[in-house]
């Protein structure tokens, strides 16, 4: 069989299930999670290891702007970080690129990847180059740290928290999809000021990561299509399935929400934050049947 | 200009002038080094950080056993940790594949990543696929830590200090450089045991990587041509040139000679360590010039 017929989830899954577990004490979220978050031995903190690719023809059309593709290769994991809560610190680059590419193309991939990680005062730290007769192809591996009371997963969503989303969804595939930021910030302010049970970012659209995440969470859930944040020019139809987005999925308890939605108000003035809908009990055995059952498609 | 007229070597040189520190307070190695080796918050150690990557039709030639490359994609950045002493943790896969690949082929490289993992008790805790429309390509990051007064980098080697080598050179590209075995375990033995200043893997070859170590420790070398240790079945040509010896390269003080080679043989009796030459005051500007002179070619 080959790989296109398997399905790259099925695949991952296939492999995830199988790998060894090493040395490593605990892993508080591993492969499948957004991030891999793990005990150092004799810190207070865990570290948190992401890494992700872009790939010309995948992720990029040929002629995209090279500052764009670098500052899209390095923010990438840097959402998955945000996911995680956790404050990066340092980055690894892989560079596979053909010998014919021009250096002025390779200096404008790396002015993007530098700007992108001064944003967020990553350093980057080492890489490799290949020569190769395919696409170019860039990976970015993320290193840093989180507390440990503030490391949030897939994993912990409840039947009846609240369901969030910050910004508007769908449309991102114009434009956003190489110059969006990832909510760092509000991450990081979210796992402050409030106990955060489930977060993930929104890369493939709605309709595939929530699933992911109640199937994580072990719990089903509701959404309120009306509710929906969808950007303007975007249908709730592509709001959900376009993907890209780059924006925050998280589960708090409805005892925060009054709390929540009046600080981030004041917070992140220019920020929405949507309450979508909730988790509830419906197994997870209804949610892989219906996948996007209960968005009511 | 293209990427192939100015050469990978002088690309890294560019660019890593002007990457971002960030929050990074002390980079023990960066950007250049075998490994970044850098500061973790509040802790006793060192965070040792690699990252790389094998390409089909560059690392291996296309119908090779996907076990095989498996092994060879893992062990890479572990030989880089053996030169930098550090204790391999974790690991990060990034596994770029058309969609005809086999599932069985995924499957075998799993299986050889995984072997290699076990081998030194390294967890994979995460990793990507992404589609491609060209060849296949395997990005694999490793994560550790070594204590502080072990860490050893390119940088420390001083004029007097003998050269040795691990094993034998040349005559890799046969089989070897799909089946070998880092030299973690040795590493580990000499930093414990001895003040080690410098050291490298030997993957380009010693004629391309001991001038690195002498540049980096901004020293000359001399090297004994009748006591390399050439490889049955390779010239002294093919064992300085030819690379993936995935041998370890170091420098250390003459004063410890002795106990080093006698303390090696009862530890390591079916492993050569041979004195190749020792490192000198030439500047590292004649090195430049001449960069294999000293090597008499």
């Amino acid at each position: 069989m080959k790989l296109g017929a398997l399905g790259e989830n099925r695949l991952l899954h296939q492999i995830l299930r199988h790998l060894p577990r090493g040395r490593t004490r605990k892993v508080f979220a591993g492969a499948g999670d957004d991030c891999a978050i793990v005990e150092i031995p004799g810190s207070k903190k865990y570290l948190v290891l992401k890494t992700d690719c872009v790939v010309e023809g995948v992720h990029f059309v040929r002629g995209t702007n090279a500052s764009d593709v670098g500052w899209k290769a390095m923010m990438r994991p840097l959402s998955d970080f945000a996911a995680a809560s956790g404050v990066p610190h340092f980055s690894l680059i892989t560079l596979i690129v053909p010998q014919q590419t021009k250096v002025a193309w390779v200096q404008g991939l790396y002015r993007g990847l530098r700007r992108a990680a001064n944003r967020f005062e990553v350093s980057i730290v080492g890489g490799e180059t290949s020569n190769t007769t395919g696409p170019i192809a860039i990976s970015v591996t993320v290193i840093g740290f989180v507390e440990k009371r503030r490391a949030v997963s897939r994993r912990g969503g409840r039947s009846g928290d609240d369901l969030f989303v910050t910004g508007w969804l769908g449309g991102a595939l114009k434009q956003k999809h190489l110059k969006f930021v990832p909510r760092i910030v509000e991450s990081r302010w979210l796992t402050k000021n409030f106990s955060i049970h489930a977060m993930m970012d929104l890369s493939d659209g709605l309709g595939a990561d929530l699933p992911r995440l109640a199937r994580a969470s072990k719990v089903g859930f509701d959404i309120e299509l009306e509710n929906l944040p969808v950007a303007r020019g975007a249908t709730i139809d592509t709001a959900i399935s376009e993907g890209e987005d780059y924006e925050l999925l998280f589960a708090v308890s409805p005892r925060a929400r009054n709390s929540l939605e009046r600080q981030w108000r004041r917070k992140f003035p220019k920020l929405l934050l949507t309450r979508i809908g909730s988790l509830n009990r419906k197994s997870q055995i209804a949610n892989r049947k219906l996948p996007r059952g209960y968005l009511h498609f």
